[in-house]
């Protein structure tokens, strides 16, 4: 039987494993938290800068998040409302929403992994 | 059925998901890939200055990795081995063997987490 790790280590020492994650699209980083946060704030608000204003980002910084994204996607992430309703609000669409989706449920996995590696470390 | 991501992300995208991994212990950084290979050289070449000169690393650099180390270890990771045939070499304890081939494993399990992830990305 193999010398658990947690015997080898200091007694007390609080130890755990951390680590980050990303994504790279074509070597440059795609859709990391940021930008996942800057859709989903025009999704409550409905609108780029009060979601940029929440973030306290500028719009300039917003709309070139969105245009990186958009370069990155086959069909746009956000699209412009004009006139009805909510006349001058954006919505994002489907595509956006499956994107959010699928961040959460990476991060979900990877906090799992660190989670269970951190118990690994201590049992 | 959800759109699988890669529908979502631009023809010919290669996404993949990256990430970076540590031990942390106390909030200090702890026994990362630098010190894991400071260790195997010592182990290779049974000589504290012969392993820190293949990393071309100072003898006081790694003198200090390998305090830092001991004073996050129950007992030292490190032996000098004074006398004998090997008068004036050093040698690893078994527990710098039992970190050594946990963080391989650690590093293997983290490597199979983000292949699967990029795999899902791309399926």
């Amino acid at each position: 039987m193999e010398k658990p790790i947690k015997d080898i280590l200091k007694k007390g020492l609080a130890a755990r494993v951390g680590g980050s994650l990303w994504i790279e699209a074509n070597g440059e980083r795609f859709f990391g938290p940021g930008p996942v946060e800057l859709l989903e704030r025009i999704a409550e608000t409905g609108s780029i800068s009060a979601a940029a204003k929440e973030m306290k980002m500028s719009y300039k910084k917003a709309w070139e998040l969105i245009t990186h994204l958009n370069e990155q996607t086959e069909s746009p992430v956000v699209i412009p409302q004009t006139g009805g309703e909510k006349g001058g609000g954006s919505a994002l669409t489907e595509e956006a929403l499956r994107l959010i989706e699928y961040h959460k449920a990476l991060r979900k996995r990877f906090a799992d992994f660190l989670s269970e590696e951190s118990k690994r470390l201590q049992s």
